[in-house]
């Protein structure tokens, strides 16, 4: 049987990249938006979906955050970690040089990305957004003309485009980090090494009080367990009501987060392991 | 002198709402990305800028905050709290009901939040994703078609669009934060009383070790200072590399903060104050 993905697309996003460098050719399937391709994963229309969760271009933690907890509880199998690498893309038979380009397209964050290069090397091109790297793409392949796109690797190759600069985009060392959501782990076959296991839980205090995070990092510090990550959200309650989110750089084991989660339960908190998972790195 | 105020535009944006409702008829100027307006206040262009922190339309939380971290570093002025609330527009002379509408067309992450409304009332109409929710109301007031936008209020009456149905996102009580940066504080006059005064801190730890955040929060904790916010983000040197990012429930003091600061500080971490100001929270 193949395995179903899908993913956030269309096709020349950074999420179909992710998928492409992380998995075989499986069945791959796009979809529009962060919640209909969750939403597909549950009702089992595929067997895998990849969402990204820190990502600049395509979505926003918060929207894959929010319908997790919120919406749809599904387990989370793997984390894939990929570099952004923003090129600037032109038709395969242009020959002109930066100086020549009139237009350059791109997603409005992907634009935001590069104001630095754009700002110092195309100052007199103008600027046209659109709703994804891949369609920016896709309107540069068109024909040949001094429009300029700015995406990945992927798209580039996906519209037959040349890649006129390399890494234009403003800050180095920059990743983004994609969940795959799935009810059964066992089907998920990433062609790497993970670097590392991490636990995902899930905290809600019983109120607002000066400390309260601190007493819950507590049950953590004194185990020295080590947090990568911690971030408070509004609950959909009101404001000034948060959860937390914390990553634990350590698996799940059947000594320390049943501890964690008993003291914490006895100060009045709920917790929640939303899963325990390897975090691949990749290379592209 | 007439103030300049620069907010992440096209009009009808939820950021120019938020402009819209904090400030009176200042001179307002739209910018296409975070950057541009972020600069266009460090280099004095404008007196004022208002971008997205927390926003599921517009922008992510990280642009704004990144760039203004590792890019340009300007006072933060006040904060500025606005309900999301997402209608369901169309042509002032369409007459049809919800079965007639053909198209939604909206920014992606508009459609997702009202993901639930769609699926339900309007399962067979097709999505067409725009570049920004104003622009999906420029085209339904174009003529008189069966199709509708999903939007803001303003986004209605700026392209003289009717309210077909009010608030159909899917999640009540939600919220958008943005900020309004300035080099000269005098000048902000927000037309609302604040509800609190807020202090956002800056903290680099020395290195990843276990407890090393725990140990920071101590710092504020046995002050009983509460913490409304606080979330690690990725230094921009590589993996593994965090900074936290904490906002403290109360305005700056000589006593507290210096103690908080001087703790830390003899810890090996680096603080940095980005900002004491007022929190405003609108009723639109």
């Amino acid at each position: 049987m193949t395995v179903s993905i899908g993913y956030l697309g269309p096709k020349g996003t950074f999420t179909k990249l992710a998928v492409d460098t992380a998995f075989n050719g499986e069945n791959k399937q796009s979809f529009d938006t962060i919640p209909e391709c969750i939403d597909a994963v549950e009702e089992e229309k595929i067997d895998i979906g990849v969402v990204p969760l820190e990502n600049a271009i395509e979505g926003t933690v918060q929207l894959t955050v929010d319908y997790l907890i919120h919406q749809v509880r599904l387990p989370v199998a793997a984390e894939i970690v990929v570099p952004i690498q923003q090129h600037l893309l032109v038709h395969p038979e242009f020959t002109g040089g930066l100086i020549d380009i009139r237009e350059v397209h791109s997603h409005s964050h992907a634009i935001a990305q590069c104001h630095q290069y754009i700002h110092q090397h195309l100052p007199d091109a103008s600027i046209r957004y659109t709703t994804s790297t891949g369609k920016a793409a896709e309107i540069a392949g068109e024909k040949n003309t001094p429009i300029a796109a700015i995406g990945n690797r992927l798209a580039a190759s996906e519209y037959g485009l040349r890649i006129m600069k390399e890494n234009i985009h403003d800050y180095p060392n920059n990743h983004t980090r994609f969940l795959v959501l799935t009810k059964n782990k066992d089907i998920v076959k990433i062609k790497h090494t993970s670097i590392l296991d991490k636990t995902t839980v899930l905290i809600t205090l019983p109120s607002d009080k000066a400390g309260a995070l601190h007493q819950v990092l507590s049950a953590f510090a004194w185990r020295k367990m080590n947090l990568s990550k911690i971030e408070s959200r509004p609950m959909k309650t009101g404001l000034g009501h948060y959860f937390f989110i914390i990553d634990v750089n350590q698996p799940y084991d059947d000594v320390l987060f049943p501890g964690v989660k008993g003291e914490l339960e006895a100060l009045g908190c709920n917790v929640t392991i939303l899963g325990t998972y390897p975090v691949y790195q990749m290379n592209i």
